[in-house]
C-alpha cells in the first residue's frame, strides 16, 4: 500500500526542474515543527517517524511514473531522465516517537542535497502531521481514563484508509490498548478487539437468540451489544444466558453500550448483572467519546471497564489539524530565515535540550543552534545517515513505552485537558542573535 | 494502492463467523444515511460512490490475508476456508455522485446475502463518509468564490495519503478547478496546479535571482511566491522582471500571497504590478482559507484571481466528521428497526423522491418505502446488480457537471454559509406506520 512518489505537490517537481536547470543541489537543511498549540493542548507527542523513514528508504521513481510525467508535457526530457536514479541519500535527525514536544521545537530535520530534501516535503509533512495530531489527541484520552481498556473504534469515519491505519498506530503509541481495525493488527502487530453490530441483533428473530448464537460462536470471548432495543431488558437476557451457560463452564466476556446516558445505563446494567448472578461480565461503552466525555464518565464513577473511542479521536475532532511547517533553515552552509507576516522561523540547524530536576521532572527546554551545548539532554537524535538508517528503528512497543515514560517526566499540570501554565521553552541567545543578523542583512 | 480486505472492523469478521456457524445468509438490505447536518450546513453532497463500486467489484481475500487470519487463532478453519471464494454478488442502489441530499435520506443501499452486506460496512462507510464530507465542504468554498480559480492545496495536512487523493477528487467533483497533488492528476485526471515554495526563494542568493531563474525554467507559466521577505518589494521585483522579459515575449503568469492581510496585500500588489507595466500578472492567494474567508475576501472586492484552499477544506475543519450510519433495514424480506436512544432508524428499503416546481426548483423530498410512488423523481438508482455494474459508472467530469446542475435546482437560500430555513423532507405515512408497527411488535 505504499503510495506513489507522485503523491507530492506539483510545485516540488517544478522547483526540482528549476534546480536541475540551474545546477543547484547543495546541501539543504529543512526542519519540521509546529508553530502553535491547538486550543486546550499543553503539549504534543511526536509520531510518524517510522513511516517517514520507510518512505525515505524506498524513495524512487518507477517507470510508469516517469512515463506519466513525460506524457504530462510539463517537464523537460532531461529533467525526467535525471529522476531515474533519484534516491534519498541524506541525513535525518529526529525526536524519538512518543516524545512530548512544544511550539517551535523541530521534531525532525532532513539534511540532504536540495532536490532530495525538497521533493520529500509534502509526504513527510503528511505523515508527521497526521500521526502527531492523533497521538497528541489519543494521549489525552489515555490521561482521562487511566487503567481502562481503550480501543480505537474509528475506521469508518477516519479520513480514508491510511488515516484509519495510522490513527490505530498513533493511538496505540499514545497508550490505547488496541484497535478494532483488523489490518492495523496485521500491519503493526497492534492488539485487535471486536464486539458485534446492531445489525447482528436485528438479523435474528430475537435479541435472546442473537446473544445465544454469538456466545456459541465465541464461547468465553463474546461481547454482546445491548442497546439495540431496550438496555435493561437486554441486560436481564444476558444475566439469564450467563446463568444457563455457567454449568457448562462458558462465560460471557462483556456487554457493550453504544447510545443513551452511558453512566446511568452502566449503573443499571451493572446492578442487573450483579443481581442476576453475572458479576464477572464486564461493561464496555462507545459512542461519541473523546477525552472530555471519558473524564466525565470516569469521574462520575460509572462502572465502565473499557471504552471504544473512534471518530473524535482519530479525526482529532476539536482540532483536526496542526499549524505545522517544514522549512528551509540552511542552504549550502548558510542559515536562512523566512519572515512572512506571522510565520517567521528560527534560522539554522537547531537542537532542543531538555533539563530535568533531581526528581526526574522536566524543567524546561532550550531551543538552540546545533553545536551549542547548553545543559540538558538533546532530544533530536541521528536516525538516518547517508540515506541509511542509523541503528535500529525502535519497535512500536518500544516507542509506546517511551511515550509512557516521557509522560511521567512532564510536569503534572500539563496533563490537564484545558490550558495550563505553559511549559518553559527558551530561545537561546545565539539563535536570537542569528535571527537578528539575518533580518538586518536581507 | 487498493487497501487489503482486512481494512475492516474485527466485528465484521466475528459476526461473519457466527453467521457461518448459524447458516444465516439470507438477503439483507443496509442503507447509508446521515442522521443530522453539521452546524452551518444546509445540505450535503453525495460522493464516494465510484470508489465504493471499485471496492465491491474487487472484493476478495488473498492467500496472505487468509494465512494471517489462520495464524491469528481467532477463527475456525472451516470459516476461513469459506472466505476463499468470497465475492460481492449483491445489488447497489445509490444517488449519483454530486447529488445534494438531506438528513435521513439514504444515499446508498446494499442488498446482498447477509455476510457480504455486513463485511463491507466498515470500508463502504469509510469511503462514502469522507468523500461526502469533503464534497460538502468544498462546494461551500465554490459557492463563496464563484468564478475564481480554486485549487486544492491540502496534501500536507490531509489525514494520510488516501485522504489527500480523495479530497482532491471530492473537491473537484464539488467545483474546484483542480489540485496541487500530482498523483490526483495521474489517478483521476484532475487538472493540477503548482507555484513555488518559500524554500525556493530562500535557497537563492536573492529574491530577484530566484524569480528570474524560475521564469527561465517555466517561461510563460511561472507563479512567483512574493511573501518570503517583503511583499511590496517583491511585487516591484516582479514588475521589473516582467518589463525586462517583455521584449522576448515571455510573460509571468502570476504571483502568490501566502500570509498577512491578503485583501490589503492584493490591492497593494495589484497597484504595483499595474503601475509597473505588468497588468497581465494574476494574483493568487493561499493560507488558512475556507469558505468564510473566501466570502470575506471576495466580498471585499480584493483583486484576487484564484485561491489555494487546503487544510480547512480537506479536513472539513469546522465539522471534521458526519453523523452517518450504515444500518440493516431489512433481513430475509422483513423490515428491521433499531431503536437505540437518539439513534432510531426508519425501517425497510427506502427511496427518496424529489419534487420540482415549474421553474425547475426543488420543492421538497419525500422519504418513502420502495414500491410506493409519490410524485417526484426517485433519487436512488440501480448502480450494481448481482455484483456487476448496472450500466456505465459516470466519469468524474460527468459527476462534476451533475453536481453543478443539481445545485442550480436547489432553493437559493440553501447556498447560505450559515443555517437557513430547512429544506422540506417529508416522511411518508406508510413508512411512519411501518415504524410504529415494528415498535409495537418488539
Amino acid at each position: 500500500m505504499r503510495p506513489s512518489i507522485l503523491l507530492t505537490d506539483l510545485y516540488e517537481l517544478t522547483m526540482l526542474q528549476a534546480y536541475h536547470a540551474e545546477g543547484m543541489n547543495a546541501r539543504a537543511a529543512f526542519e519540521f515543527f509546529v508553530r502553535s498549540l491547538p486550543a486546550n493542548r499543553n503539549f504534543l507527542v511526536a509520531a510518524g517517524l517510522a513511516e517517514v523513514l520507510d518512505y525515505l528508504s524506498a524513495l524512487r521513481f518507477e517507470e510508469d511514473e516517469l512515463d506519466w510525467l513525460r506524457r504530462s508535457g510539463r517537464f523537460t526530457k532531461d529533467f525526467i531522465e535525471s529522476l531515474r536514479g533519484f534516491r534519498f541519500t541524506g541525513d535525518v535527525d529526529a525526536m524519538p516517537e512518543g516524545t512530548p514536544f512544544f511550539t517551535d521545537e523541530p521534531i525532525l530535520r532532513i539534511t540532504a542535497p536540495l532536490k532530495e530534501a525538497q521533493l520529500v516535503e509534502s509526504r513527510v509533512m503528511n505523515l508527521l502531521h497526521f500521526e502527531t495530531l492523533v497521538a497528541s489527541k489519543a494521549i489525552r484520552c489515555a490521561l482521562a481514563a487511566p487503567d481502562r481498556l481503550l480501543v480505537d473504534f474509528g475506521l469508518r469515519r477516519a479520513h480514508g484508509a491510511e488515516a484509519a491505519l495510522l490513527s490505530a498506530r498513533a493511538s496505540y503509541l499514545a497508550g490505547f490498548s488496541g484497535s478494532a481495525t483488523v489490518e492495523a493488527g496485521r500491519r503493526f502487530g497492534i492488539p485487535i478487539y471486536g464486539t458485534m453490530a446492531h445489525s447482528y441483533v436485528q438479523a435474528h428473530e430475537s435479541e435472546t437468540a442473537a446473544f445465544a448464537a454469538f456466545v456459541e460462536a465465541f464461547p468465553g470471548n463474546a461481547m454482546l451489544l445491548i442497546d439495540t432495543y431496550d438496555v435493561a431488558r437486554a441486560a436481564e437476557r444476558v444475566a439469564a444466558l450467563a446463568r444457563t451457560l455457567a454449568p457448562r463452564g462458558v462465560a460471557i466476556k462483556g456487554v457493550r453500550l453504544d447510545s443513551g446516558d452511558l453512566a446511568q445505563d452502566a449503573r443499571r446494567v451493572r446492578a442487573i448483572l450483579d443481581a442476576g448472578g453475572a458479576p464477572q461480565v464486564t461493561i464496555f461503552a462507545s459512542g461519541n467519546l473523546d477525552e472530555y466525555r471519558l473524564r466525565d464518565l470516569v469521574g462520575s464513577g460509572a462502572p465502565i471497564d473499557g471504552f471504544g473511542v473512534g471518530t473524535r479521536m482519530n479525526t482529532s475532532a476539536d482540532a483536526p489539524f496542526l499549524d505545522c511547517a517544514y522549512k528551509l533553515q540552511e542552504y549550502d552552509g548558510r542559515p536562512r530565515r523566512k519572515r512572512s507576516a506571522g510565520k517567521a522561523t528560527w534560522p539554522g540547524r537547531k537542537q532542543v535540550y531538555r533539563s530535568y530536576s533531581a526528581d526526574g521532572c522536566a524543567r524546561g527546554d532550550v531551543l538552540t543552534l546545533e553545536g551549542e551545548s547548553p545543559a540538558g539532554t538533546p532530544l533530536l537524535r541521528p536516525v538516518m545517515r547517508g540515506g541509511q538508517r542509523a541503528g535500529d528503528t525502535p519497535s512500536l512497543e518500544a516507542s509506546r513505552a517511551h511515550a509512557r515514560e516521557s509522560m511521567r517526566t512532564l510536569p503534572a499540570h500539563l496533563a490537564a485537558l484545558s490550558p495550563a501554565s505553559p511549559y518553559p521553552v527558551t530561545i537561546d541567545g545565539t539563535l536570537r542573535a542569528l535571527a537578528d543578523r539575518l533580518d538586518a542583512a536581507n
